[in-house]
């Protein structure tokens, strides 16, 4: 069955779901996006992702009275006429259609398009084996604290990642020290049991499940450190593992090839993991988009 | 009167030109493009576009078998529907559509888009007082030299030199060297009469105008440099200038608020745009597109 997409102001069937080939998305990047979690029929950490999409557009100047957290009665709605019980929803504002020149228009309108993607998150299998992650240089622009979909670099990372037989790819500076993976936050567990993710800075992601790893990291018996680390820290860690609205917390079992301990899934991540769906499972409960009818049939399915 | 437009394969009412909110152009900037400049409605060095066209989307992993020069027919039809006499040809060519996913799609065919945009290029009023830019730092990717639609910092510093009052933006990399204009390659010419350009690698896009105006200094008494310089350096310059498809030569008399010279289009300048432009008209000539009652139609008008 086709999807229904929102594109500025319709709920359309996918195949009709299109925008302007002089959409600043299209031909100049110029636009930013978020990706919300859909578990149990509601939304995880709305708010939060609607504020980092509200403070994306305006870092990048969008008209002032351009606010984004309206738009999460129509969330909701995509997830209703979708009946998604678990997987995720896309939102991308653009600049606006207008015939093509670089500078900003002057009175073209926002373009607004969600879809939704129907997805195993909870229960992905992947998460129980791990993934294997590569290291790339990362070639990406010097504001990657801003979520716009200029992600080509992002792109070919994951393809190379693919070539070389990795499920991801993880991407490092000019001076040797991992940024991010290639659409999620990187993490290392040292020996001594500290978490060891890259502090907050125009080189990374902001990500909403980093913010919640990380002040889950207090049930645990793990201590935080917000810093740069190197691929040969990693390769001694005890464990490592990403975290994205799309995996929340995904073990990485080796890099490069050289196995984390003994290439399983670590318990640490696994604890962590089950903190943080568990927090995200309350929070898409206080945000139900399904009816109550719909999120109880899938449950007992 | 609406333009045509080509969208993969047929000729579209400019407000039917439309792609599938699912296109890579659109989600992932996963796309190159060229800007074809027309005059007397002819094609302006199309093969060295199409060329530069087919190595983006090499560089880009697109598949083998995608062959750009099959285009320049569809370029010349676009030309002809839309009566375009001077101005340009966009061209973009995407990884098509599929449902969202980072890693390149297995069975999605390229997207092609073509719209002309009616200009005036030769009797441009502005290259009689030339322009003014600022200067703010490059923070684009480590790939400037593949043309993609990744272009949002361009956009960026487009519109801070609008909010600063002028024409455009040259990029300065992290050394104080400028790279290049925000859609243009940048030159000074040196008291010794040396004309200064960076030269060629990662950090520019290689300009198919940089390349004539290169092969016609040595019709001048200009000699010429390829090596960074810095805005200093350009501040004590006899002239400035920047290249483009779009503009040729475009003469720049002030940077930063500080006048170059006299804050006039230098005469070296000038004596190179008129280079440029008649060695555009022989190439124009030799790809006609417009029928001949067309183009002397318009000429005699």
């Amino acid at each position: 069955m086709s999807r229904t997409v929102y594109v500025n102001g319709e709920f359309l069937p996918e195949e009709d779901a299109k925008i302007s080939v002089f959409d600043r998305g299209f031909l100049f990047a110029d636009a930013a996006y978020e990706v919300f979690p859909v578990l149990d029929g509601g939304i995880v950490d709305a708010d939060a992702h609607l504020a980092r999409l509200a403070r994306s557009l305006d870092e990048l100047d969008f008209p002032a009275h351009y606010t984004p957290d309206e738009y999460l009665p129509v969330l909701k709605t995509l997830v209703r006429n979708n009946k998604l019980h678990e997987g995720l929803i896309y939102m991308q504002v653009t600049r606006g259609a207008q015939d093509r020149s670089f500078n900003f228009p002057k009175n073209a309108d926002p373009t607004v398009v969600m879809f939704t993607q129907q997805d195993t998150i909870a229960d992905d299998p992947v998460a129980k084996t791990g993934i294997t992650v590569i290291t790339v240089p990362d070639i990406r622009w010097q504001r990657c604290d801003i979520k716009t979909v200029a992600l080509l670099p992002a792109c070919l990372a994951k393809a190379e990642a693919s070539r070389r037989g990795a499920d991801d790819a993880w991407l490092v500076d000019d001076e040797g020290f991992i940024t991010e993976g290639s659409s999620n936050n990187a993490y290392i567990i040292t020996k001594d049991n500290k978490v060891v993710t890259r502090h907050l800075s125009k080189a990374i992601l902001h990500g909403i499940t980093r913010v919640s790893v990380l002040s889950l990291i207090s049930q645990t018996n793990l201590e935080l450190e917000e810093r740069p680390f190197t691929i040969e820290e990693a390769n001694g860690a005890i464990e490592a593992f990403s975290t994205s609205a799309s995996a929340f917390v995904m073990p990485v079992v080796s890099i490069n090839g050289n196995k984390i301990a003994d290439g399983k899934p670590g318990p640490h991540a696994m604890v962590l993991r089950k903190l943080c769906l568990e927090a995200a499972r309350q929070s898409a409960a206080e945000t139900p988009a399904l009816s109550p009818r719909h999120r109880i049939k899938k449950r007992s399915s």
